[in-house]
């Protein structure tokens, strides 16, 4: 009888194995082990949502709250849009075997660069079931092989859809072995899977803050995780209110959970009387709460904001993700006030400017230091679909490798390929 | 007093205070500021050459051995060597700001990747000073603070070269603070900077094994290191053998003790007798010893290669790094059975196929997984002035953020850049 781990790392050494075939597969093999696995969400419908109610049950029995409870549940509709993405993915291009930087070097070598899959890629997630759809595909369509530890409330969910693809891109000529999923929900495995970096080549931590720090701290190969995305917009003296405001109320009301959601509301003294009303209103409407300074409450005092919730900044309120319908809100005096502080508090993760001056713009663009800077648009577009990416299996907020949305490129790496006719170096 | 700990959270923070206004230094002030610590290179001369000679004389009552001595010495030509890199540097294009992949989305937002620095690069380093200026000039010029800490034998050495370095710069205009030296050769020192996350955004480790081992086993923060190099090159069947004889000895004894040199040879059995005549002959001229498997042993009995050294291949040769006038001789009967042996033996480091058949140079580009990859070329070629970057910080064999040679472009990060006019996104 094996061991967990041994079965763990036995997994590894089938994903390795199967990561060199999957490297030098064709684009065409892989969109067709794509399309069928779409074919197969769908066809095996029964199947996927039979598991998906054991979880069901299970969470209803061990007390699971209902936002989490729906963050698990799997039906139709969901299924479809899951077969929907995979199509999406497999008419995304290929990134692998892109040669670039290709040139005759002065002695008459040819060198450049060609991108290839990273090898095998690890992720740990956390309930959703769809991410393992999502970063199978992914991993698939950039030639890379993975091994999937999903949550434990979401376990016969993703065994059951980790079968149905791998069947179906088996079907289609994918190396046996390109995806693997962690069945054992026992937590020394996360542990475990940790310290394999002879054969995961990158992890990809995707949940909470509690998990990517953990992950962060303890795993021995790199890591692409994404963070607490603290994120600001600064609405400058020559902001166009009307634009101010939409874009603001976006920024924040959208999708408040999410890590590209506004945090804090930044105001160039010189419109905050004119601006904060209209947008009082707005948020008011929304129900959104406004933590706000001494001079945004003073601004605010004289304004006509009829169900607007407006209360005094607490000392913690400035550099939260507040992950809701709350905003801190700060007066500034200046760009490099608002600059400063976004370089203080911020996370390196999405951060706006709205403004009418060219200048301010272009200071903004360049001194602010992020993952993603916008110039009169919602940070809520921080995502690899919107930035035309295709699909992305997370967002890094680190600087290294990738940064901002991951889709395919991202989960390539290159080597150099040196073309020679018997070239020897001279001393 | 402070505490040397104190001391380097201090620079820590000077860095990254300097970090920011040196990624927006126009390439005019950073070109200015090379060009002057190049001249002042030269011009103090005689400071930083008694500085030298403290070291040395350190070093000789110490007892360190000539190799290592002759690595520590600084003179008059070495000064102008190095100054002559500068300049190089200096005459490289500026990789920060390029923007790309900058499109028109479908909802009119334009969205693209700017370079920027990646902020504040740490380098642990052993005892060549020139390292110092190396990796000070080449952040530098990529828009980075520097954090240097080198070794204790070359203290004064390096000190003396980062004062006339941050004097030179601070005169053509760069930021107090961008290039810090760590003077105290404390051991916990090391151990200390590799837990600064939150200001060194990158470690560079330079020198042995047991350093980089070290390194990234304890650093928090992202690593990027070359470590062993074992490199092959696989001789195939259809070989020019006047091509394989010069290319593979230029692989191994060109400089044999450094990170791109040949380790083992791989040679098919249609070619064995043929091609190791030729080549036991020129490498017995040069006293490179062969150690030879039972098949390669058996191909040379029947050829003439007087003065060759020949002995039968050990246990532990096999994917051994020598550093010296020694290589693995084995003879294969396949592309195949070379492909498998590189890919259990090899490091990931630079691997070269010597052929005529057009079909094995392909398979052997597209299936052997490695930082380069060579056809009709000698490893040694894998250095960052040979593929065009004009200079590097090291040879990463690692595949996440850079792989091969790190130029200038391999310091630098993008962000996303996305220019609106009130854009927000729907639901």
């Amino acid at each position: 009888m094996t061991s967990p781990i041994e079965s763990l790392e036995r997994q590894g050494q089938e994903a390795k194995v199967a990561s060199r075939r999957l490297a030098r597969l064709s684009t065409d093999v892989k969109n067709k082990a794509l399309l069928a696995i779409a074919e197969a969400l769908e066809r095996r419908e029964q199947e996927i949502l039979d598991a998906n109610n054991c979880d069901q049950i299970e969470a209803r029995k061990a007390g699971m709250g209902d936002a989490m409870l729906d963050r698990l549940v799997l039906n139709s509709a969901r299924l479809r849009g899951m077969a929907a993405d995979v199509r999406t993915v497999a008419a995304l291009p290929d990134p692998v075997g892109e040669t670039y930087d290709m040139r005759i070097l002065p002695n008459g070598l040819q060198a450049g660069r060609r991108r290839v899959p990273l090898g095998v890629i690890g992720a740990i997630y956390e309930s959703r079931p769809n991410v393992t759809v999502d970063i199978a595909c992914l991993c698939l369509k950039s030639g890379n092989a993975c091994i999937l530890r999903g949550g434990r409330e979401a376990v016969q969910s993703n065994a059951a859809l980790a079968r149905v693809l791998s069947e179906a891109a088996a079907s289609a000529g994918v190396p046996a072995g390109a995806i693997q999923f962690v069945e054992s929900a026992e937590r020394s495995l996360v542990d475990h899977m940790l310290t394999m970096r002879d054969t995961i080549d990158l992890i990809i931590p995707r949940g909470g803050a509690g998990l990517i720090n953990y992950v962060r701290e303890h795993a021995c190969m790199p890591v692409v995780a994404g963070g607490v995305g603290v994120c600001h917009t600064y609405v400058d003296a020559s902001a166009d209110i009307a634009k101010a405001v939409a874009v603001v109320h976006n920024a924040k009301t959208r999708r408040p959970t999410i890590c590209n959601a506004l945090d804090t509301l930044l105001v160039h003294a010189g419109i905050a009387r004119k601006f904060l009303g209209p947008m009082a209103q707005k948020w008011g409407e929304a129900g959104v709460e406004m933590r706000c300074d001494d001079r945004a409450l003073e601004a605010l005092n004289v304004v006509d904001a009829p169900g607007a919730k407006i209360v005094p900044l607490g000392p913690e309120d400035l550099g939260k993700e507040f992950l809701a319908l709350i905003a801190a809100v700060k007066v500034v005096d200046s760009l490099d006030e608002a600059i400063a502080h976004i370089e203080r508090y911020g996370s390196g993760h999405s951060e706006a400017i709205i403004t009418e001056d060219y200048g301010a713009a272009r200071r903004f663009l360049a001194e602010v230091d992020a993952a993603a800077v916008y110039v009169n648009a919602s940070t809520q577009f921080t995502d690899g679909a919107q930035f035309g990416l295709g699909a992305e299996v997370g967002i890094s907020t680190q600087k290294m490798h990738a940064r901002g949305p991951m889709g395919l490129r991202e989960l390539t790496t290159y080597k150099w390929i040196i073309l020679g006719d018997g070239h020897i170096r001279p001393l």
